[in-house]
């Protein structure tokens, strides 16, 4: 039996990433069918285990594949790192390092060579100062792997919960809600899952962009001009959506389990009932990209690196989705 | 003693008005303290009454002073309603008698011949058929109570939360995030909380209207063009005001009991967490007006009218709210 490997990028080595990934895989049971693969510096992760006491061990590895055959702990493919750094403080060599562990990982998910990828966070300013200019963690990953199409799918608690837009403001939220981008969400959510989460004919339902999705164009036309559309087209399609809902109520229906996923209209729309209903167990999921990847949905917690108190729930669940999906 | 008296009025009387009313009546504990009046028809309360088979007598009053003195039951003052209609229908002579029991609870209220009034649901076509074009109950009380500085507040669970705008757009929404109305809408939360709800030094927080409240103007500039110059504007009024904050953790932090009430900047930011976390138990309260006001969270409900089957969990907690902030 071929085991499932995941692989587990350390994220800025002056952040919480090294810390929280530990922590989480110190947690896991033992498995005999998944084993893990750290991308990082050795020093990092060594030395983040001896100050947390962390009971699992660290094994280095010359390649990736060897991480497969380990009979327990977990491998390291040492990467190298800044060789000087303090924890909790802005620095180009971090944000450097935490690119190229990300830049691996992409490559060995894109050759199939691990199954899935779990990214620790990183910082935006260190990796802007280390002279790349990416938004953000997807981008990058979007680009290293040639993908043109891809979303960010919030899982926690009760929800799945796709965002039409994410890191912009309102208002220009409100100018993404186009009939092209919806569908591009919908076709994304409906294949991951199906594909990813094996769910037959997966229910999925369409948030409103106003207040009672508009009541009846009382108060905004967009859910007449545009989503009400976008859920014709892909229902035309043959896939099982509804909506617009009125949001105030649809996240509560969604909380009993009445859809597999909702489409929400902009960022605080769906983080919000997340956050309120799986605090700190959230999960990113994004979508498009031609391999399995999750990352928490905290940052680098710079005022708590180095101190032991991260709190490694989110992380724990993002890798236990990897696993998860990864497993089919 | 003097008791508390408390006016109620039936909304729609082909809704669920009279039948939820009626049933959170039954479900009180008696009371030696507080009595209700009921304005309404008194052939729909007794015929609701006689089809719910609700315990609480009915007593039809000459006056409604005379509601303080029941040893037992509730009052019903009798202002007449539609000869013939069909419940769940849209009726003007519905929408009429709704409007003209709104317009004895308000002569009532500013008197101060009740301590309090808690309205049913009226249904909007059927007002507006009728004649009297409101967008809806709050701008009637508003109306005719002579009051120009108003909002609406909904309490439920964990939350009390103010909303900077209601029934409009998204898009309208962003416009009305201005300083007049934010301060605005602080004095009356600041206002509500330490006259009405007893609290010193009201902790009132104000959410971000966008992502991350803006991440430093990378997403919007609202936050710092107009959110935050109305906190400090705030706070050099002595009040306690923070924010803004990051929307998707600050209702996470208010469910924990950090603040006694959050600005939502729009209908959604607030309501979505509010039906989340208390649902069917929400309470929609007047902020404002010269006297106490609150109401249900939910419509006339047409399609569950006349069938016995309306919760009246919201109404209950509309009540128990006005009888609350009534004593003080």
């Amino acid at each position: 039996m071929k085991r499932t490997l995941i692989a587990v990028t350390m994220g800025d080595p002056a952040g919480i990433g090294a810390e929280v990934a530990l922590k989480a895989l110190d947690r896991r049971p033992k498995s005999s069918t998944t084993r893990f693969l750290l991308l990082g510096s050795w020093r990092v992760w060594a030395e983040t285990a001896k100050r947390l006491r962390t009971r699992t061990p660290l094994v280095m590895l010359p390649d990736p594949e060897t991480a497969r055959g380990l009979k327990g702990g977990v491998g390291v493919l040492e990467l190298g790192g800044p060789r000087t750094f303090h924890m909790g403080k802005v620095d180009p060599s971090c944000g450097a390092a935490a690119v190229s562990y990300i830049r691996e990982g992409v490559r060995l998910a894109f050759q199939g060579r691990v199954s899935a990828l779990v990214t620790a966070p990183i910082h935006k300013d260190a990796v802007h100062r280390a002279g790349y200019l990416y938004p953000g963690h997807t981008e990058m990953l979007a680009d290293w792997s040639h993908t043109r199409s891809y979303a960010m799918m919030m899982v926690g608690g009760p929800f799945r919960i796709t965002l039409a837009s994410i890191h912009v403001s309102l208002r220009q939220a409100v100018k993404e809600v186009t009939l092209p981008n919806l569908l591009e969400k919908l076709s994304l959510t409906h294949r991951c899952l199906r594909d990813w989460f094996k769910v037959r004919n997966p229910r999925i339902t369409v948030a409103g962009l106003n207040p009672h999705a508009g009541e009846n164009g009382a108060f905004g036309d967009e859910e007449k001009r545009v989503v009400a559309p976008a859920v014709r087209r892909a229902r035309a399609k043959g896939w099982n959506v509804t909506g617009p809902y009125p949001p105030d109520t649809l996240f509560h229906r969604a909380a009993q389990g009445e859809f597999d996923a909702v489409l929400a209209m902009y960022h605080d729309q769906g983080l919000i009932p997340l956050k309120l209903a799986a605090f700190e167990k959230g999960v990113n999921l994004t979508l498009g990209l031609p391999f399995i990847r999750t990352s928490p949905d905290h940052g680098t917690a710079f005022d708590l690196a180095g101190k032991g108190k991260a709190d490694p729930s989110s992380m724990s669940e993002a890798i236990a989705l990897a696993v998860k999906l990864s497993n089919g």
